[in-house]
């Protein structure tokens, strides 16, 4: 399945946050679970399990920095397609449909 | 913690789902987890791994009608704020800063 | 259509935001839209225009108090279900379909 | 500001969906405004008004192919941080605290 993690800190005093993001995705880079970094988000693929102990690493890092943390979780499942690719396999699906390059 | 669940499923034929979504608001209310049902999900208080573990049952079992499902996990986490009663307190708070009741 | 609104101002110094979340609150309360207030967001009823614009007011009053926004809106909108209602509907034919009463 | 657009029809026939997000892609394309397709949505970058006008042609060019359609919309704005250009430095600044480049 893919799940988009976002992990934001609440009453920080900077408006900043990139450096408390920072931990959260070298914890997301270590994990052994491909991954996608965007604008908005990190989408990862993998099993529930592990996506989900990866997304409770995440946000009890951010907790140890933050005394607030709102973490989102989007997930994607598809039991018509067990395995793993879909993290590129749907951009790629969209772009043939277009029938043009997107910018990614 | 508070979480928001939100499971929805794809290529189900009819745009009514209700029925669909009553398997899972069971689920919910056969957990123990204190809960507000609302028009667009339900928020559910408890700690990660009890909160996470009903996330997961309540995902599998919308798998087993829809051959895809989207669910988002929005969650609300405060450690200077332990403990449970997060689920009424926040809005009496917000009704007492508005100095007036709101519509619930 | 009925939309979700949530506003999380970023870098507040203070974990407690409920006194910025009542401004928003406030502004909806005045909408004339019909709406429920819950622990994660309040639901608006309305048509796009109405529902956008008082979405884009609460986003920049928060924008007054806070450098950095995060704002999330969660639209469910059906053609085969035009006129207003559904917030009510929802819960209730979820309550049918479940067989007995719900929190809420 | 940066917005992340996903757009969810539900009932439709089958659980791909890729023929119909080709439409709300093509829009986003063709729209003038910067933006990177992720695997979960797609993050366009501009004023308010004119993302929400996009946001708008999207949600309701997937009302013409469904029923329902479940649209979110994620928001990340800054007062501190007038202009464009966020699109690219959110990610560029997350990989010089993480000391490494990330995959995108």
């Amino acid at each position: 399945m893919l799940a988009e993690l976002e992990v934001i800190p609440v009453g920080t005093n900077s408006a900043s946050i990139s450096g408390l993001l920072a931990q959260v995705a070298t914890l997301i880079d270590q994990s052994g679970l491909d991954y996608r970094v965007g604008p908005m988000g990190t989408v990862v693929e993998g099993d529930w399990d592990r996506v989900m102990n990866l997304a409770k690493q995440c946000h009890q890092a951010m907790l140890q920095s933050a005394a607030r943390v709102m973490t989102t979780i989007r997930i994607d499942d598809r039991k018509d397609k067990p395995g793993t690719g879909r993290i590129i396999q749907k951009v790629q699906s969209l772009e043939a449909k277009v029938g043009k390059p997107l910018k990614k």
